[in-house]
């Protein structure tokens, strides 16, 4: 991209926006790798994996709807079309909650718990191939320092 | 999450974990913040955003769908629904290629050209204030750094 003198004031070096460019790569390939991963050897596509996953590390197994929808970052109507999915094979539940009007929950099933326990090597040799293994101690150290910077507060 | 001793072989500390879901979470939440900028002051979603752009860096200002959907990482049925609400807004047109069969383009038109340069700012400037900003210049070169490893040869 061409940056023209009436933006000087936030004038972006193509060397900047190389790493800029990269970095939104490359998210989003080691998120295919490890959806491939996953698709291969369970047949779960990776939001799937991470509902999931968010449900069994939540209290009772259970999330409201919006909640979970944040943690998982999809839109509120992605997440519903996801979790009829998972209900569908019985991976996760709906439930309404007696003492909350505004509340709808999805609750991992026993079904869903299994599913994701052997899903969950798979997960993690992934990410220990694509990611961990790739960069040296120092390297890892370095890129937390760098998130925490981008995003205080953020280490989940 | 709890890495049971039948992952060992590939097991994670939660150290680790922690780097991974935070980079997990960090190219999304500059993309909200990037998109938020965008259709606050454009009316523009950032994948509209990254289409307009990708056609404009290209010969003739067109792209064929394949290799767009590649280029801005939607599936080939997302790309397609981005596509009609863009030509509907007179931003793009399609295009059949006469000498090749597999050929629909996407087209980039005047429209699309103007509105792309009136967004550029805006675009720009999130960039430099949520990432460019944050990170100091050794930063910067460490996190290329960093990509460059984990993704050779992707630097766009």
């Amino acid at each position: 991209m061409t940056v023209t003198a009436s933006e000087s004031r936030d004038a972006i070096s193509p060397e900047e926006l190389v790493v800029w460019r990269m970095l939104q790569r490359a998210q989003v390939r080691i998120t295919r790798l490890l959806e491939a991963d996953l698709l291969v050897e369970h047949d779960l596509a990776l939001a799937s994996y991470d509902v999931l996953m968010q449900l069994s590390e939540s209290p009772d197994r259970r999330l409201r709807m919006n909640d979970l929808a944040e943690r998982v970052l999809l839109s509120r109507s992605g997440l519903t079309r996801l979790i009829d999915r998972l209900q569908r094979d019985g991976l996760v539940e709906r439930e309404a909650c007696a003492s909350d009007a505004r509340g709808l929950f999805a609750v991992l099933t026993d079904a869903g718990a299994l599913r994701l326990a052997e899903a969950t090597p798979t997960y993690l040799r992934g990410i220990r191939a694509r990611f961990l293994d790739v960069l040296d101690t120092d390297e890892l150290r370095q890129c937390a320092a760098m998130l925490h910077k981008l995003f205080p507060g953020s280490d989940v």
